[in-house]
């Protein structure tokens, strides 16, 4: 059985990744996977956040949003309702999170990237394209300033790319769910993987269901493929930067 | 003396319009004025506010926001700030009172439209290229359901673009000022004018100076050449709906 | 055709302007202009908002609000809606963009004037009285401890004041609007200008309607005559205070 | 030893309540007891809270603010700091039970009536100043809409005012604290009685201090006699309506 | 006529009293009045309020809220609903008013005691089993850093407890009403004395009644037999510590 | 090599389930995990959130909280902050899908269960414990109204526990990590698992670090064992409600 939109089961969207995208950031990042577009951003900061005050520490940090017609039903904004939801804030956690398991943060020094997706369109995976195109306008940013030799060595240690996987009714396990996938899924799982083939974050949820081991290991070898596949555009589009990441040398 | 980007002190920059530029909102637009790029959409919801119900007449509202690096710095989400800054309000109000300058309301029916204006990139104009292209995003959304002649007639009387002009130190009078050049004028004028060369709102401001009558009907004369290019342009963008403003005639 | 309130379309409503109305504020004022009354004060803080710590400038910020029952109907109060509304936040700010227009920042130094314009009953034109207002307000301020020489000279270079005009159906162009003329007004536009006849602001709007180049002209003409009484009657609430504006020679 | 203003301990301040202050609430009233200022209206809302829906009964609801610069320093507005803090809270709930005690809500109907006092000018003892006022707001209010004989009952049924007493030191007992004495105030009482001599509130409080039971019985004897007083000057404000109150007889 | 419960009119609820009740606060009791149960703690910060900074006194301030299903209906959080409604502001400025009227704050020095009350089931009486309870908290807390001799005498000068008395139809004046009494009473008093018989606080309120000056005496008869039987408990609770309050001779 | 509390890697913390904790919730326990306490109770509505209405289905749902004093150090509460922050939000998310991941919500019909787990007491796991605590009040709850027979099957389809496990630095895998191990911990895991040994979910997070398929499969060993052990302890609990869960017969 093939899906909806004539895919195989473990096949990517397409995606393409357009770096430079905007012209005040210091990484700026489209990035379209399918349907779902969103414009991630990396602005550095000199300053920490109190808790890391004078550690020699950095810092990520990421905010998400949606625009209000992003998605087929107009959804309110945030700022209307005077408080950011659940939804947001788990997402926004998780791409903070998930970068800063593949930065140094030591040689970044005290700095913070403050990492802002905002999805301009969503079908699905809005959450794991964010953390695939943060991670390359991150990258950008660093080798930006990487020039004026501000770190002891580039401060990115491996590459990190997200993607879904999961169990569609009819259709077994699949990659890189699309929104109409998504709503029927009864198992819905997030991959965060770095270029070394390790995981930074499994969130595996069953929508009023349950799944089992061996389930659970059909759906980690189908997001191991796509994530390779997913890092392999972030190289090219890096271009030059490419070489900058987990290059191991201290440089003086 | 010319103008930092080599334009004459009457010359508009550059302005390009894609309609359908996101595949869920009835109506979207992006629009390009120079550096300074908006999504506008038009949302058709069939409530109408409060005050509104049961008098048969519909209304147009509007939310304007900047993503985080939209500009140079990177500016708080209202969001986070858990409340809405008074430049966005202004703005906001701005352009729903503006879009109901030009639309029948009674011809709409008790529908509303939500308009949204997200900058994407600031580079000064944000306010006049939102309302400019959310002409066009609301016509567009009209035009749509036009075909199955919810509308006694078509509500859009007329058309609708703005643009500022202003004085600017070593320059005088000048048309549709850049972030630079807004940042060093002494007046500020934003212009909202109907196809028919009507005034709808004349925001005129010394930015801590004044200005005399002459100085005042100066800055007119370059706003209305300014604004009569605009809608050029949007009529161009709108194709075969352009047609559809200001046909007077009612219909069965 | 007269006006409900018998007078003629160029005639402004009775103004009284009372001064050192409360006992605590360095300048406060009740203005009455017709039925509308408004307190405004004027607070002098020696702190200065971030943005200008350490650059030898003064800033003016204003705060407006009107009673609950000022109105006709009850208003909720902006504090029980945990929130200020737009149109509260475009009034202070058009207020203290107003007074900043005509006060010298570098001459005022490192402090902050804060303008609090509570509104105890409205009848229209409460924006345009809040300014007129504060202006002797702020005036009365200063000049009170102008006579410990704090400034190099003293920092209100011209006069302030406002009003409103515009279209009302039946009338044509008219000066100064009550609530019930104000309601039906096709055309409202208020005025900012100086006791040297140049503008500071205008706000020319369009309500569900438009307007031509001849129109707006009337709307000066009318505005700018109503203007020059206003200044008069501020001269007058003044008293000995009234000379110190604008008095252009440096003091050691 | 006399009191920094000339007043005896057992002494109030001079009090007048003008009737009729302002041209759109149903009662309105401003209170003055010495240099404290405070402008009381109540509005008649003909629905009730959902808690009392369908009971046949009314309720009585009271807002409290102050001006910023009703105190000698600027105080910062509720609605800026987005949330109302807990000393106005206790006021407003202090004033709306006070009332509530001595109207029979029965007879009230379901109706919501809305108490606002405001301070235009504080110079201690506010609170019951406001309640001493808003009693007068609420009698001339319900006395308006009486003559279209809507109640069963006039539904006003004792006098209340309210008054500060407390131990201050070098003066001990004193009767209506003004500002500074209420700040060296060791011993603070709020008193709310009716105009047959009964108490309604007692609200007690030792500013890091403590006081015995005849110390408490000094208080009271002080307090009684000032209500009193404070009843009479309020039946000379009401003129004819001063008569509707605790009026026993049904009405058909 | 007997309380429903079987209690005599003046007669308390069984009380407890469990100190060290939580691992992680300096001083922390479970305090249960009948079926209300009350956990109370004090956190001692070395920092104080800013108006209070340098001047070598300390300060107490209190929290107070209730869990969900402390009532018989589940209540909404206050963090749901985004602010501290009138109840709990005026319950926590209670409570910390009234300890620090027992306590030297100048003998504290320069510390806050944060104290928290935090009602796990509620039946009435909730605000003065939290003050009966956060006093033993408090010298608890106290008397453990006492031993480190921070302090130049012991800062708590007496005891203190709270209990609330009033009027029940058909049962005259009570003790200790619990939630249904309380419901249903005319009148409602809560005292906050000290071990000395000193009042701290009378809060009496007419709920819809009012109450005449015998009637007052006759409660405030109950209450002071209620406190006193409260503090022997505070006693026996606080063991060795309970020597420490009150201690007057000055420490080197 | 040992823990520091001396347990083996393998080995749960000694847990506590005490059922009936609370008078007024529907259901209530006291779960304590070593030092982890959190009280978690069930309220039965009979009504269910909008986008549910009319579809005869039911709903669960969670809220969760710390006491200020449940952490080493105080923290502020949501409530004085103005808003829930990140952390709270993803956990009672969680514990809310988790939850319905074992309940048959069309069984269980048009009522909401609103779920209340507020921590007493932190010391690592207060998310998990909240699971396995909230698991068995729900049930309790539900068993209580079963007997009037309101469900056409008892609606819980089987148990449901949580606990928590990682790699430790020189301790490599454990089982159910208390504060110290957590706060040390390169790897965390929270797994949530059914009596039938299915995943409802999986949450693995690299804190700065990450890890392999391997290490994911020892962490996944040890989190089944835990589970069992716990599921094992809920049933004890239960006592007799044990035998609803998941029994299939439809009743009639």
């Amino acid at each position: 059985m093939t899906r909806h939109d004539g895919r195989a089961v473990e096949q990517l969207r397409p995606v393409t990744i357009e770096t430079n995208y905007l012209m005040h950031p210091e990484g700026s990042v489209l990035i379209q996977v399918g349907n779902t577009k969103v414009i991630c951003t990396a602005t550095i900061d000199d300053r920490v956040p109190g808790f890391l005050r004078g550690q020699g520490k950095g810092w990520i940090t990421a905010e998400y949003s949606m625009l209000p017609r992003a998605t087929a039903e107009r959804t309110q904004r945030d700022s209307s309702r005077g408080k950011v939801n659940g939804r947001t804030m788990e997402i926004q956690r998780l791409i903070g999170r998930a970068l800063r398991a593949i930065v140094d943060l030591e040689a970044l020094g005290e700095k913070t990237v403050w990492i802002d997706c905002d999805v301009i369109q969503a079908d699905g995976g809005t959450r794991t394209a964010s953390i695939t195109g943060a991670f390359v306008a991150l990258t950008q940013a660093l080798a930006k300033i990487h020039e004026e030799k501000p770190f002891p060595k580039f401060p990115i240690v491996d590459y990190l790319a997200a993607t879904s996987v999961g169990f569609v009714r009819e259709l077994g396990a699949v990659l890189d769910l699309n929104y109409v996938e998504d709503s029927s899924a009864e198992v819905d799982m997030n991959l965060v993987m770095t270029g070394s083939g390790r995981f930074v974050e499994i969130q595996g949820t069953g929508e009023e269901a349950t799944f089992s081991r061996d389930e659970l290991n059909q759906l980690l070898d189908l997001g191991e493929k796509g994530i390779a596949e997913l890092i392999a555009l972030q190289k090219n589009a890096l271009g030059e930067a490419a070489n900058l990441v987990g290059s191991t040398k201290e440089e003086a």
